[in-house]
């Protein structure tokens, strides 16, 4: 089967100075991959002259006159930028002319845009982003990240089927656990709406194992962890910042003097063996979920490997028929509460 | 001025064998400091046995003849062990005979029995947790860290000014920086609750920042953080867990060959370096603010150096007197709001 991927070529920090190396990069690997670059036209023509490839040939250009800016408005991305390389991209899935599409480009614009074209799934109130983050067993799939700053009970629900669905497709785990973040492991901790949602849980087909505290995202003590986009956001950042904060101090102590600096060479390899395991690039790629198409979101300072990362991820998915997927496993959710 | 603090002396995973040390540990360091003893007489007693110290006659006992146990519920606690030994600590407080209490015992437990026997400060409606988390500046306090599931903007306002005051008062600087965790820096983010507070926090004499997001914590980009206890309890403990697994992953490279053990070996004190930056113990005791009286809480599982560490910080707040400053400015601030 030929995969179609469309890119947002403009989006992103670095624009297609990324994004067409990491075109590459990715077509080399997969034969089966056609990928649609969409932006402007004579940037990315200069760009494509500068590489060459033999895999060009599954290459095509789609113009698109205008760009959204990283600090745009949603609402005014959608009503100003109808032609903007965000928008033709997710036109191309909409219009079924590629299998989905991965931009680098300002979240909250990405995701009004492909939740206005693309439309949610039937049962899905609203959709959600969900990442992998490294674990000390593999990774721990979260969602929501950030895309609502408040749920109900039932979104929440709706977040936890989701995350099932999509870790079952793409990890090929049979019945994924879910733990439902908290701050508290015993049952009456934790506010209204995580109460009414563990019920919702603790009732359905989910493999629901409770509450999880924020620790237990790094502990794999769940397959998929389920919160609000507000609280899941604050617990990446969080984690970002930590993380960095340590890399900050570690090269710190090994830079402080002559002796310290000798022990960093010498500790390079095993220091980059450790980086490697916590390298942001290698979970780079968060899907929106709920939505009748695959829309995947780079970070906007993605380099080539993480940018990679995520057109790998936008493949994973289209294999998998995420989308699809998800909408009948809601359907029999749904017939079964009605049958209740 | 003589200081007086009082430890539930059977809290926390330890209890005695932690507290005792530990307080022998502080003793020697502040001649000016009396401690009690709080907890079950016979077993304190052989505890003390145990220690050769020249300042036990700074020590006196209180028995108690109840312990709260980790899991009991709050309102449970409160009913029906008032002869515990975190209650008759509280109790002190409250009668003056000491300035301060220290408990690792149950946080819930804690909080409630704080709440209902030293009352909280007037123009206060909730108290808050505050402790201080390092940065690559130096450190960050943030409130509330999981004593309320959720806040209204006025609640979030009143983190703001206890946690202005208690900075101002501790760190010696005149007007702390005042950060709103967020899920992005633009105005238009977030939800209701913070973008009420930003309003409130804008117009007051607080040195506001404006929102600041997960990563800024660690960043140091403000002096306070403020959120809601469920946001900001899954942010530390979030945290918690991305530094415990970089730890793992560290160690488990320096194991993984004779050469990486052997380097392991060399980089030793580079990393026991580094490591004693981001040390927890360093940073344990978190106070409760917005209460009528001093009461810290140590990390259940806390160790003698962190234990120590919690007396340490009941010490700096006895001296600067913090429950009477907040009182004090939250005056001022409710009169020129009435003024208004």
């Amino acid at each position: 089967m030929n995969l179609t991927v469309a890119l947002d070529a403009m989006g992103g920090d670095h624009g297609p100075s990324v994004v067409v190396p990491a075109a590459f990069r990715v077509l080399a690997e997969h034969p089966e991959l056609y990928l649609i670059m969409v932006g402007n036209q004579g940037i990315l023509e200069a760009e494509l002259a500068r590489h060459s490839c033999p895999d060009a040939k599954r290459v095509s250009m789609v113009h698109a006159s205008q760009e959204v800016r990283m600090d745009e408005l949603p609402s005014q991305a959608l009503r100003n930028k109808k032609d903007s390389s965000m928008r033709v991209a997710i036109d191309l899935v909409k219009r079924g002319e590629a299998h989905a599409c991965v931009s680098a480009g300002n979240t909250g614009a990405l995701m009004a845009t492909a939740r206005f074209v693309l439309k949610t799934l039937p049962g899905i109130d609203r959709p959600a982003i969900i990442a992998a983050l490294p674990s000390v067993t593999g990774h721990t799939h979260v969602l929501d990240l950030g895309a609502n700053v408040e749920s109900t009970p039932q979104q929440l629900f709706q977040f936890a089927v989701m995350g099932s669905v999509l870790v079952s497709a793409v990890d090929n785990i049979s019945r994924p656990t879910v733990g439902l973040l908290n701050i508290g492991q015993e049952e009456m901790k934790g506010n209204e709406s995580v109460k009414e949602a563990a019920k919702l849980l603790a009732a359905s087909d989910i493999h629901y194992v409770g509450f999880v505290e924020g620790d237990d995202i790094y502990r794999g003590t769940a397959n998929v962890i389920v919160c609000d986009g507000f609280v899941g956001n604050v617990a990446l950042k969080s984690s970002e910042g930590v993380a960095s904060m340590i890399g900050h101090f570690i090269r710190q102590e090994f830079r402080r003097s002559f002796w310290s600096r000798a022990v960093g060479f010498i500790a390079f390899p095993v220091l980059r063996a450790f980086r490697r395991r916590i390298d942001p690039r290698e979970y780079n790629g968060a899907s929106f979920v709920g939505l009748r198409g695959i829309v995947i979101k780079s970070h906007g300072g993605a380099d080539v490997i993480a940018f990679s990362r995520a057109i790998s991820e936008a493949i994973a998915e289209i294999r998998k028929n995420v989308p699809e997927r998800i909408s009948q496993h809601l359907e029999s959710v749904l017939s079964q509460a009605e049958a209740v």
